[in-house]
Formats: C-alpha cells, sequence, structure tokens
C-alpha cells in the first residue's frame, strides 16, 4: 500500500507517472552535479520533451492539463525524489503556464474576447519557453522590492540585484518583481519580463551554496535594462501589497517546493532502509533492522515523514476545493491569504520534519551517511534550503500566522 | 473558510450536522457531569433519537447510511466540541453497526443470503439496542484476554474482569473480548454478546479518573455468566491473533476516538481566542492578541491543530480509498495492518498535539484556565486520555510501526 | 550515585535533610489534601518547627543560615517530592528571611549601623512570623499594580484584589504588591505589610484549582484596609519598574519554584519505577520493565529529569557566583536581569520538563495513572502550575530573554 | 556576565585562556581547510608548543597540571568556537595523558613503585609523542573489535581495518582497539600501541566527508602489522567488556568532545547576533533585531544553547565529584556506568541543541548563512558530526539508558 502524496486526476497521474521516470534519471546524475555545481541542462531539456514542463498548459496547446494543485504538488514529490535542484529548478516554471492558463479560461468564462487572445497568446509563447522568477533581494522582502522600473522612451529601464535566481540558466525570461514610481508619488508593485540576452541584464554565476548546488540559483544584476512597455505591467498594487494572482502562485506553487523537500524525504528514507535491511553488524551479526534502537529510529522517520506528507496533501486539497470551485475573477485576496495561512502552517511542520527525516536516517547509516560519497550526505545539505523558500520564511510564519488567526490582518510589522 | 475535519458524502453532512447540534447541546452541562461523575444519560437519548448512534445503519432501516470512516470520523470531532465524554461513549457504539452493515452488504454481494438474513437481524436489532465494547484488562492486552469462555450446556460460562468499560450505563449489551478453550489444546480468542442484567455480570460503578469523567468507563466483573451458543462466536482466530474484522473496526472507529479529541482541542482553542481578543491588561491596556507573546503562542497552537486535522484526515482518506473498494471479505489483514501502521503515525501525533493545543490554550490563558469553574481545566483533563486508547499505546506504537516498516511483521515483543 | 540537585554547604546538607523527612511524612496526606481542597496547616506547622520555614534566618537567630540560593533550590526540590503544594506555600515565606539576612548583613558589613538594627528587628520579628506575597492580579503584570494605596492620616488606605495569594491561610502577614500617588504625579510601585484581620483585608476562600489544591492560593480583598506608615515603603521605584531587590527575589525564590517541579516530576518516576520494575503482563508475563516501549519511554523520562536538574542547578550556581561575591548594595539590576534571563531559559525548558515526566510516567503507567486513587493523577494536575509561575509566563518569556540578548533592553511591550 | 562552560581551578583557567587565544588564531584558517580538506597540521604544532596538548601532563614534566574534567571540557569547548575539527582532533590526545597521569598518581599512592615508574616513563614519552585512537570499525561496535592481534614471536600480528582516524595525519603512535585468543579460546578485548611508520600499518588519505573536514578522520589499514609485547596489553578483559579505564576516558574526553559543539555553536551564535544588531532591511530598515520574528528565535536559540551547556557543565561536575575523590584504583565500572548513563542523558540533548542552534542561526540569517562562502554553511556541516561520536550513538543510546535504568545492567542487545 503506498503512502504517497497522491494525485487526484487522470492529467495528474500521466503527470505524476512522468515525474517518476524523469526521477530515476535524475537520480543517476545528481551527485556529479552536486560536486560539480554544475547545472543540469540535460534534465530541463527532457523535462520539455516530457511535457512536465508545461503540465499546466491546455491539452490543446499539447500541454497536458493539469489543473488541480495536489496533481502538480504530487509531480515535484516525484522529481524530489530523483533530483531536488532539478526539482526546484523545474518548479520555478512549471507554476506560470499553469496559471495563465487558470486566466485564460477565466477570461473565456467571462466571453472576454480580448483577455482571452491575449492570455492564448502567451500561453502559446510558453509552449517554447521557459520562465523563471527573479524575486529575492538581499535587503528587503519581496512585497517590498527594491529593484526599481523608471519611464522611459517606449518602455522602462530597469535597475537592481536580484539573488537565489533558481533555474536561471536555463530560462528564457525572467519574470523580475520591481517597483516603480506612480503618479501619486508612491511605488507600484510589479513585475517585468526580462528575455535573457537583453543589454543590462547579467547573470553573475555566482551560485555556490550548502545544497541545492546543481539549481543554477546565481545572482542577477539589472543595470539600466530596457524593458518595453508590452513586457512591463502598469497596473498592478501599492508597493507592499501582493497581488491576488502573486498569492494565488506563490500558495500553489510553494507547496510544490515543499513537496520536493518530501521526496528528498522519501529518498533519504529508502537509502536507509536498504541499508538496515542488508546490513549486518558484529557481534550478533543480526540485521540492524532487528535491533530495538533502529526500529524505534525507524519508527519515528515514518511518523515525521507522515505528517509532512499529510499536511501537504490536506494544504493542497483545500487549495483546489476553493480554486477548483472559483475562476480567476472570483478569487479573493482574504480567502487566498486564509490558504496562505494553512500553508504556512503546513509549511513550518512539513518543511521541518524533511529535515528531521533526513537528519534520522543519518543517524540509522551509523556514520556512513556523513561521507561525501554517500548521497545521505548530499540530501542532508539538500533539503535544509526548504525553510528558506517563499513565502514567509521561519522568521516571520508565526507573526503572519498568529495575527491573522486574531484577526490583525496578514501585514507584517516589518 | 473552515479548516475542520470535512464529511465526504451528503450523509456525511446531515450527520455532522447533527453532531454539531448535539455538541451545542452537551456543552451547557458537559462541566456539571464532569464535577458529578455522572453519566450523560440524557446525552445518550437524545443521540438515540436524532439517528446519530444509528449513523451507520442503513437508510431503509431509519439510519443514516452513513458508510465513509471520514464521516464518522469528521462526526464524532463535532462531538467532541460539546463534550469529550459524550463523544466517546457514543463512538462505542457506533463503530458496530456501521460494521455490520459492511458484513451484510458483503453478503448480498456475495449473495450469501444466510449470512445477510443474519446479518441484517442484528441490524434491525441494533435499531433500539446500545452496544458497546469490554476489551479492556489490567494485566493483558486486547489481543491476549484474559476473561474466560468455558463450555457448558448449551452455551458458555464467562469469566473475568473488563475496564475502562466506556458507555456502559448505557449499554444494552457489551461485546465482552475473551479467550476460550479449543480442541488442540490452545486457547481461542473470541467475543460474547452479554446483555446488561445477565446473571453473573456486575457493573461496578466505580468510574473516577482525571478526566472522561462523564464517559461511565467503570469496570465489569463476570463470574460464572451464562452466554447461550448464538450470543457466542467460536469460529474465530487464535488468542494474540486479532482477526481482520476487529481491526477493521480498531482501525475506524479509534480514528473517530483521535477526532474527539481534536474537537476537544479545537474547543480549547476557541475559548481562548475569544479571551485575547476581548481582554486587555495593564499598563497597556490593548487587546492581549495585539501582544507578541500571544499572538506567536497562538500560531504555535494554530500549527499543532493543524498537523492534528491534517493527519487524521488523510488516515481517514487512505482507510477510505481501500475499504471504499474492498467489500468486507476482500479486505485482508495484511492490508488493514498498513492502515494500522498510518493510523498509529497519525494516533501518535495527532493525541499528542490535541494535548499540545489544550496545553498552549491553558497558557494563553493566563492562569484563569488552571481554576476549577474555567472549562479549560477540564478540557486539559480529558484531552489526556487520548493516547492511552486503543489500538496500541505510546508505549507499543513505535514498536509496532518500526517493526513492520522494516518488514519484520507486526507481533510485538510482549 | 545520586544524580539529585545538591546541596552546596554543611547548612544546605541540613536543611535538605529536614526537607526529606518532612516530605516523607506529607506524602502521607498530599492526597487527601488535594481531594479536599484542604489547606495543611499541620505541614506548615512542622517546617516552623523543624526550623525550615526559617532556613535563611541567621544561627544565632535560630535558624538554619541557609545562603546559598542553590540549597535553598535542593530543599524545595525535596519538599515537592512529597508535596508540591505543601512546597510552593512554604516556599512563599522561605526567600523572604532569606533576602532580610542579605540586607542585614549588607548594613553590617557597611556599618550602617541603623539600617542594620532595624533589619535586625525584622529577622527577629520573622523567628516567629510567617509572612507571603500579594502579588498577581488579575487584568495586569507583577511589575504594575492596580491595587493602590493612598495616603491618609498615618499611613494608607489600600484597595484592590489579589489571586494566587498562595499560604495566604497559614500567613500572618501578607506583603502586598501596590502602586501610589507620587508628588510628580506618576505612580510609584511599592509593597504594605499588612497583618491578617486587618479591617479591610479580606481573605475570599476560593482556592479550587486544577492541581496544587493543598496551596491555598486564595483570592485576597483590600477595602480602605489602613497600612500603617511603618508598614509601607514610600521610597521605592516607579511603577512598572521592579526594584533591585524585588529581581533578586524572584531569580532566586522562584528558581525554588521550579525546583519543587523537579520534586514532582521525580515522584512521578519514582512510582512509575516501582510500577514497571514489579508488575507483568501477558501474554508473555515478563516484567513491563523488560518490554522496549516501556525501557525507550524511560530513557526519555530519564533524559528530561536530567535536563531539568541541570539547568536549574546550574541557574542556582550562576546566582550564586554572583550574589555569593555581592553584598545587596552592590548589586546591580542590569545584572540581576542578566541572571534573570538565564533562569526565563531554564524556566522554559525545566518547567516544561517536569510536566513532561509527569506525562511520560502517566503513559508508563499504561492507563493506572489516569485514576483518581493514583497519585500520579494529581502529579499531572499539579505540576501544570509551574509555567504560571513568577517571573514570566510563556507568554512573555521569549520576548524577555529575545530582546535582552539582542541589547533591546528588560521592558516588555506588553 | 558570561554564562560559558567554567573552569573550575587555576590550572583550568590558565588552559581556557590557551584556548581561547588558539580559538582566534585557527578561526581564520577554519573555513580554507574546510574547503581543502587539509589537515590543520599548523594548528596542532601550535597546541604542543603552548601546552594545550600536554594540558593533563604534571607540572613538573612541563604540563599544564589539569586535573578536572571540567577543565578538559571548558578548554574543548573553547578550540570549539575557532575550528571544530581541530578541537576534535586535539581531544583524541589530550584524554591519553590525563588518564595516565591518574594512573601515575594512584601507583604513587599504594606505593607500587613499578607501575609508578612505568607511567611516569609513559608520561615522560607523551611530552614529545602524540598519541590518537584507532577506535571504530565498520561492521561492529567498539567494545566487540574485529581487528585481531595473533600472536608471533615476540609480539603480535596486526589485522583489520579502522575508520574515523580522527588526528591520524599528525599523530607518532595510534592506539589500536583490537582483541586477540586467549588461552580459553575465546577473545580478549585490548589494545595495541602503533608507531606511525610501522610496517603493515596504512594511512589510507581517504577523509573525504560532509563537515569535520580538517579533521583528518581518515581510515587505517593493519596487514601482518608486527607490535612488539612491550606495545600490546594482554592482560584485559574479555572481548565486548569495556575496562574500567576505557568507561573512564570515554566518559570524560568525550564529554569534551560535546563541549567542542557548544563550541560551534556559539560561533554560530555570534556570527548571527552581530547580524541581526547590525543590518537593516525594507521597508522599515529598522535593525533585524527589532523584528519580533528575530527576537523569538533569537530566545529560542538562547534556551537552547543554555541547556547544552547547563548539561554538559553539570555532568563534568558530577564525573569530577567522583574522579576527584577516587584514585584510579578505586574506580568501580559500576560507578562508572551510572556517570556515563548521566553522559548519555546529556550527549542526547546537548549534540541535538548544538545542531538546533546552528539551524537556528541559519534561518536567523535569513539565506545568507546558505551560501558556501559564509561559515554557518561550515558550522552546519561540522555540529552534525556530534550524535555520532563515542560512546553511544543515538541509535544505541536511549537502550542503555533505559534498560541501566531500570536495573537491567549496561549491555545492549546488538
Amino acid at each position: 500500500m503506498d503512502f504517497s502524496i497522491r494525485p487526484v486526476t487522470e492529467a495528474g497521474e500521466r503527470y505524476v507517472e512522468l515525474c517518476e521516470k524523469h526521477a530515476a534519471d535524475f537520480a543517476t546524475r545528481a551527485d556529479q552535479h552536486d560536486r560539480e555545481g554544475s547545472f543540469p541542462f540535460e534534465n530541463i531539456e527532457a523535462l520539455k520533451e516530457s511535457g512536465v514542463m508545461g503540465a499546466g498548459l491546455p491539452e490543446e496547446l499539447g500541454g497536458l492539463g493539469v489543473v488541480a494543485v495536489q496533481d502538480l504538488v504530487a509531480g515535484m514529490n516525484r522529481l524530489g525524489r530523483g533530483d531536488g535542484s532539478t526539482a526546484i529548478a523545474a518548479n520555478m516554471h512549471i507554476g506560470t503556464p499553469w496559471f495563465v492558463t487558470r486566466l485564460w479560461r477565466d477570461a473565456v468564462a467571462r466571453n472576454d474576447t480580448e483577455v482571452a487572445e491575449q492570455t492564448y497568446g502567451i500561453l502559446q509563447a510558453l509552449t517554447a519557453t521557459v520562465v523563471c522568477i527573479g524575486g529575492t533581494e538581499a535587503g528587503t522582502s519581496i512585497g517590498f522590492p527594491l529593484t526599481e522600473a523608471t519611464p522611459t522612451e517606449g518602455g522602462w529601464l530597469l535597475n537592481g540585484r536580484k539573488i537565489f535566481g533558481t533555474l536561471t540558466p536555463a530560462a528564457d525570461i525572467v519574470i523580475v518583481i520591481c517597483r516603480f514610481p506612480r503618479e501619486n508619488g508612491e511605488h507600484g508593485w510589479s513585475y517585468a519580463f526580462v528575455p535573457k540576452g537583453s543589454p543590462g541584464f547579467t547573470l553573475n554565476d555566482d551560485w555556490d551554496a550548502l545544497g541545492m548546488r546543481a539549481s543554477g540559483s546565481q545572482s542577477m544584476t539589472f543595470e539600466n535594462c530596457f524593458v518595453p512597455d508590452e513586457f512591463f505591467n502598469a497596473q498592478t498594487t501599492d508597493w507592499g501589497v501582493l497581488d491576488t494572482g502573486t498569492i494565488t502562485i506563490q500558495v500553489s506553487a510553494n507547496l510544490a517546493l515543499s513537496a520536493a523537500m518530501v521526496g528528498i524525504a522519501e529518498h533519504a528514507r529508502e537509502l536507509v532502509v536498504d541499508t538496515v535491511k542488508t546490513r549486518r553488524k558484529a557481534p550478533s551479526n543480526k540485521l540492524l533492522a532487528e535491533r530495538t534502537g533502529i526500529q524505534y529510529q525507524m519508527a519515528e522517520l515514518e511518523i515525521d515523514l507522515a505528517t509532512a506528507r499529510s499536511m501537504i496533501e490536506r494544504s493542497a486539497q483545500m487549495v483546489d476545493a476553493y480554486l477548483g470551485t472559483h475562476l480567476d475573477s472570483e478569487v479573493s485576496a482574504d480567502e487566498m491569504h486564509e490558504l496562505m495561512r494553512d500553508f504556512q502552517c503546513t509549511k513550518w511542520v512539513a518543511n521541518r520534519k524533511c529535515i528531521d527525516v533526513v537528519d534520522r536516517a543519518m543517524t540509522l547509516s551509523g556514520g556512513a551517511g556523513y561521507f561525501s560519497f554517500n548521497p545521505l550526505s548530499r540530501l542532508y545539505r539538500d533539503v535544509r534550503a526548504g525553510p528558506f523558500m517563499q513565502a514567509y520564511s521561519p522568521n516571520e510564519a508565526r507573526e503572519y500566522i498568529g495575527r491573522q488567526t486574531l484577526g490583525l490582518g496578514t501585514e507584517l510589522d516589518i
């Protein structure tokens, strides 16, 4: 009986099956990419070819037609079992076509032909374009970007620096979160689409970290980088206020990131179950699995894993219950924040439990997992990335959850 | 947006709605029954009248037709919000008609007319009969009863003592787990149906405990208590081996017990949210909710509650995914043990998290919750009952989970 | 080999020995006082006669001459093993003669004859007088009392209400923390000495709580209660600012309260070790102690207990290292706050670990501990009082520790 | 006020002062040695020159005369602040002269001239010789070595393989734990002294691990390596039974290893306190330290650190209370096992809390600590080594503690 995170639709089952196949392949190269700190371009190519990258695209555009967040979540979980770096890189892209499809379906349902055509055009472009997000900056939070777009002839000049640019080595376009001056003298919060190779846009090739070393999460610099008007959205929210769509993506796509961490944990578990079921030690030479110390550690590992899986799957179900019955234009920021609150509870627990599972697998390995040649040592480093991920780090999550629970709103005192 | 444990069918929704109404009523008397240690006969009567006690009976017999375990779980969760003692008492009965209905449907599907008629007869009886279980004994585990049935003319003589006889004050029949001599000289594991008032069957009226004081969990003594053949099942398993049906009930009905603990936790949460959102303290006289200490505690409470809810709901889903696609005769002990293993992971975490939630509510109350007049002090005592409940206490759970995970079987070294 | 909290002087050893004898005696009545909610006057009498109440008095006044905080801590630990309620009640008094002795020694060392005589007079009075503290109020923190002293002819009129008046049934004088108007229009923080029987001072005989039911922690009302000038200190700090002496007492005496919780935990441990080393269960009938589930729970209990003991003893050592080398007049509020910060770390962990130890003992009891007749059920209720105790509840402790660690001062945003 | 682990003698204070100076120096090279995986020979040289390596040697032999375990513990704590790898490497040696000094003093006290001269000779040799231990083997526990000494003309032939040979690059002699055939046909447990360069003794230069990369913990192979009789002790215990001296060293020296982990944690804390007290972030640009999320995380870090420090210092005190009043010949295995049990409680908590402190520092760094250039990323890898260290890993510790607490002896079922 399999207690993995489950897909919930046929499209999701196809998606998960593909992801499982990729994972088996990616696993063979994960340690080498980790050692080299090299980006797995061949993995991303394979994901493009199989359709995983376009999972959320409508079937009529060659996509897999994945709509349910739980399906996305289950897929990333499987990819995470093979290579965490590739999973989080791929996930950077996958959310975008999925969300634009929501916009398109909404426009169609509302008979808004103009928007329908526009979004369909984007979807067509996304069949052959890899996108990623330039969100994080040193020195501020994602809601308050300091990267700035200033108006110029026919467009905008972008200046700033982004870090943690996961997937940038393979991305054709980076969606850069920024601020821009408004007529009222305040800043607006927005984002620009910046194609790779744009003058003034530099990828700094400086990703060298504890883990997720194959995720290409380098920094990017924008120096008077020109962005034409059609690649910039000036009809957005105030600086500091995430628009509803961004919250929708943050909840949905980031649940999948947490699920990738579960995949890493599951890989660690598999490695160590193999070990203790086959290895014997003196003096008794009985299987390690027959020692009570191993049994109790294993039970505790199982409990942690069950916790992480349950919370992620249930949060995905709650998101689907809402998004599945609300077109994008019917989604409210308030309700998305309630789902965000639930996700933050899940993220707080699940990402930590994934770390705990790998840590316990390390313990169960009896020291062997501490050697660099043992994949556990990579998993231990990779899985630690989880809590840093968007939205809300552990430094912020409790303030967000607590204040919202008590009816004090969703803004932080930061 | 409501993150409560959800029912999944229309029958379940009706059931949950009834349970919510009862809970509001029961809550008004819970503290008094606790103080007095009195049994809430009026609550059980009300549950009989509304149909909650017969939730699992087929609709043609006047039942609510609840089939899904998740529905049972959601209902007990709601009852637990009103009065934990009544919830665990009612739950003692509810599993039986639900399971006998499974037996009946199985017989019908298999065209086994004899069993179909027999089980239908039992279901008819259950429309007007309250049953409970005499399972636990001091000095042994439920799989190894020392209470003994010895053959006599036309039936069996039962001798032994049972403790934790929840619901016995209102039960018409107690299902007494016992052993009996087999022809091969070994003992068999079985159960006898013993009507209240049977000669030799004494209820000891000795329930006086830390919490769950209104659950009537007194001890029972059987002294040469005659049980006619038709009330005893001699075609069962070996002593020490639970039959598949018993495991099925233990997983399903006990998930509902854990959900009742969640109800207690939710009640505690509600009380304390009310407090901190309305109470002010010097020197600032701002609302308690505006203090960071309160916000962080509240966030931690929410996280624990989300954990408990998620695990219970997901375990119920896993059970329903299996039981919903397997008739009773198709259910295997091995697969039920896998579901039991998952439930044990859930029980380990969820029952503890419910205790933590009430404990944190106590902290948030700032001392007020420690007074006897404050319902929190009852909830603190009631919720501690959770980990003791069947199947597998925390003393046994990790051995069970660990050994099973490692392929070493489901038997404990006890 | 004994890993109990250790006394560090000969005086401390005598004190601890006395406490151990009392504990054995008190244990025989603890359950009855708990059931009745009655105050153990006979215990307090015994403690007065043996000299425990006057432990901190100089030997020349018939005291035990206990100076080291670690000694006080070890003694309360032993009393807690016998009866938590009596321990926390006695501790209310014991800190006062100990601290006044510090004041007296300081005055003598400074050749301040006037203060030396005055404090010596108080010490003489304390040989025959039991005092306790009226500190806590609903609706505010101890630093910001709302109980008010207003000036009147020859003294002050006291108005207000105090809760958690532990030891009041046996106290001759209550030290009531209050505020009073200052010439600058602000409030001062101070305390008044109010003898039992003073007109306008009512003991409300309303203590009825989850645990510590024999501690007499009733509420008190002051209605125009006259306090003569000599019983009131008008030379104190601002409202909201604890004076250095109060912080000194709060750190020292409250460490002893945490140690009493350890005593409760040790009692629970002892009960359950006896149980599992003597009780057998079917089917194997081997000792419970021989089951791995019991061994692992026991190890976890031991680890928690070792944690609590270590932290309390070490915090006491840090306090003694400072107070032992500084006369009272040399003590600075800043340094006492550093010791308070250390104590708060200890309190956060140790009080919780004591709860965990009793909880685990409950688990190890296998259900037996849940019955009212089992002392474990009392210990489970008693030990929960720990976190509420002064200074700083879990709602405040992290703000205090965190801000102070980061150099942001010791004031809370409350 | 400093809450660091304290030395308790003047010799200890001198030792700790030296260690602090070294730590400041070693810190400047720690990251480079980590990157390169190179052994810090220059650090070990410096420790030899300053006298740290010979801390436990009598002053008349040029040692620092450190006797108290708490002093050793405090010193390693300080070294750990500078470079964890160097600390654990140095600690491999330091325990030996300390223990041989105990043997020598014991012989002197017993007027056993022969042993006194012999041990004094060893101490003289240790003034210029670095030793380390070849203890761990894949496939067995330290009590059951498979490395075998077989008798030959004038000595023994050693065969086997050891792993985790910390300090071997700088060691002149390796003490190799092994077994040997006894006349009764059983194996004895013993150890051989093997000088570097002995034929048949190969250092495999294969240390490449997650952390502690500069500790030189390579594997060693012994192939018919000749050990003369005078370098082998054939008067020892049975295979599987550690002799009392070994337990004494395991408790004492390994407490110092746990203290080195505390040093790592303290370093992480220092780094992150600096960060949050100086760094500002948009939108408010207030100091990170002024955010409640930072304050609460910091408080939790402080609490964990206080826990680790307290337990280690207290366990050291318990060891000193015993060893300080018992000559080596008066030490019993039973009592050392009680101290080992206490140390195991401490190790279980403290090593985990050190991991938690570094983990929380990583969180507080807000992502910066995840970069390879940030020392936190090394500390995160280094501190994870703690739980693997002797004696008893987390896979074994609870069985050992639990069984011993319950009077079931000190042997494990392995």
